[in-house]
């Protein structure tokens, strides 16, 4: 995993000593560095396929991700959050089908493979400072595991 | 900072030490567990005011955060993403006007508080893990500190 391998597919799931993200992190500042962590030491940043015009922009988390809101085109119902690394938003702005990152199950998520609900991406867009990412689709059936449409289907209750 | 001490308002930006949270932190199974942090050793946890019944469905990250996906009531147009901590929520559910926790000035923000563009809150609902909040709210003037009305102004580019 050296710098001289750009190029190549980030594949997480294959890390030797289990450390999440394999992109060089963004700090608050957003210059790019190099990981490092306890069990593995330094680990030199791989190269998603992402736009690198795009990847400059993306202000991740300590995991390497960012947060996607993700709305349905047409009646703008907010269905879901999750979350994408570099190579998931690469997938997801040119296959057409909304991909993910689940930290769950330390793997990439095409949304409906398993279950047939898929998302077809019809935009997304980037927030100001680059850490936040919206995406609007076109959902098949219900974007929620637990049958419903929508994952926000428990209100709180609001004062006044 | 003791469990006797149930019932302070959770006040993040006085600690001695600099720690982030002050509450306890779910795991992905949800169980609330104390704090720990290499400068301040064990931090007991600190109940903020928000409803019991409310806060132990919360997932927060390890900073005690939950995302708030911020929608506009009426158009349903994605404003901006935020964050929140338990006393934020609690300020949001019982005042009307949305509170967040700023990660970068390390203090709660009530929307609009210098600027007066000000969200007040039509609904709160949380997804179905507990781990991302859905507010909507009545914005005064724009949402993004560079003047737009949303956050998200910066579209990518989609294939097909």
């Amino acid at each position: 995993m050296s710098v001289g391998e750009r190029g190549r597919v980030g594949d997480r799931a294959d890390l030797p000593c289990g450390a999440p993200p394999r992109y060089s992190l963004n700090t608050s500042s957003h210059r790019p560095r190099t990981a490092e962590y306890p069990r593995c030491g330094r680990i030199d940043a791989v190269s998603s396929n992402l736009d690198p015009e795009v990847a400059r922009r993306l202000g991740r988390n300590e995991a390497g991700l960012v947060p996607a809101v993700v709305q349905e085109h047409g009646t703008g119902q907010v269905l879901m959050l999750a979350w994408m690394d570099d190579e998931a938003l690469h997938r997801t702005l040119t296959t057409g089908r909304a991909t993910y990152w689940s930290r769950s199950r330390n793997r990439y998520w095409v949304k409906g493979e398993t279950s047939g609900h898929a998302q077809h991406v019809k935009s997304v867009a980037l927030d100001c400072d680059g850490d936040t990412l919206l995406i609007t689709v076109e959902q098949t059936g219900a974007a929620c595991h637990t049958g419903n449409h929508t994952c926000f289907f428990t209100p709180l209750e609001v004062a006044g």
